[in-house]
């Protein structure tokens, strides 16, 4: 009897033990939270450096593929050579400038971006990441916007201004402007990917 | 000694239960932290507010004016009227297309922004905004850099593509399409402005 009775209050001890431990178990999942908010977060970190490198890499590959390109037309007459390359059009100048910029930004932004994945819940450097980002995305399209125009019209001309298309002479050169103007906008692409996730990672919960 | 024992577990019962309720004691400030935090964030969405009208408006401006600027020259030859209108150069025309949409988006995006200063610490409206707006900076920034570079173009010719300035005959054209410009590149400066607002109001602190 009095073993049963011994059985029966501990069982009662439990489940009061239980009872007892329900508000912890309800306060605990704070840390609990802040422990998968910080693995969500690491993760969006990751993420970000994938995309700040593979953008960097695009940067500076339209800055180098731009930077050198130019074209010799095999013929010319006594007093000129034909010849075109990105510093004979001031927007192309202008392209390079940029996107040299842009790589030495994003370089210099990839230690923040680590500093992000291993303090997930830090809000300091996401918030200068996204805010620096920010004004390089409106650099990158700039140069690439502007330098777009500029190579359409070396494609298609304009008859009503009296411009003629160039590219039919300079093939190869515009095709080579064309492909640094296309990996200008994927890095516009990319960064703004990189600052929606930035967005989702700052928010509260 | 079993009731000793059944004291003891009792003791170690309560001593759980305060434990328990240390955290939820300590979790009744923040409401005072909150109703601070929620006046700061409100005064930033009254600033984005302030913000998003000005830039509607430039945008506005900018479509207008860009999509009225038209030039007719006083001498014409008998077969050709030398006439210059936004639609004769591609990159205006997508200059006064997406500025339209830029303008449409500021509209409609009003209202959200109304939300953020009701309910200052909603996170959603805020999220939206921020990734419609990076979104929309990239369009805008597009619009002007590409127009920038036609405008540029038009004032100063290129001699190694051989495309005259158009400038010297279309004074005014040029003089309206460079104002359209500049409205688009303020509207820019708006926007990001309105980005590094929303990320500063959507960190947690």
């Amino acid at each position: 009897m009095e073993k049963s009775e011994s059985t029966k209050i501990e069982i009662a001890e439990t489940s009061k033990e239980r009872k007892g431990k329900a508000p912890l178990l309800g306060a605990v999942p704070p840390v609990a939270a802040e422990h998968v908010r910080g693995r969500y977060k690491r993760g969006i970190s990751i993420f970000d450096l994938i995309l700040r490198i593979s953008a960097m890499s695009l940067a500076l590959a339209a800055t180098v593929i731009m930077g050198t390109a130019e074209q010799t037309l095999p013929f010319f007459t006594q007093f000129f050579q034909f010849q075109a390359s990105y510093d004979d059009l001031p927007t192309f100048a202008f392209f390079v400038v940029a996107m040299a910029i842009v790589s030495g930004y994003l370089v210099l932004s990839i230690p923040f971006s680590i500093v992000c994945i291993a303090r997930p819940l830090a809000v300091g450097p996401r918030l200068l990441l996204i805010i620096l980002d920010t004004m390089i995305v409106t650099l990158t399209t700039a140069a690439a916007g502007s330098s777009a125009a500029i190579v359409y019209l070396a494609h298609n001309g304009n008859s009503d201004a009296n411009w003629l298309a160039i590219c039919q002479q300079f093939t190869d050169f515009c095709q080579t402007t064309s492909e640094a103007v296309v990996a200008a906008f994927i890095a516009v692409a990319l960064l703004v990917f990189m600052i929606v996730l930035s967005a989702f990672a700052l928010r509260k919960h």
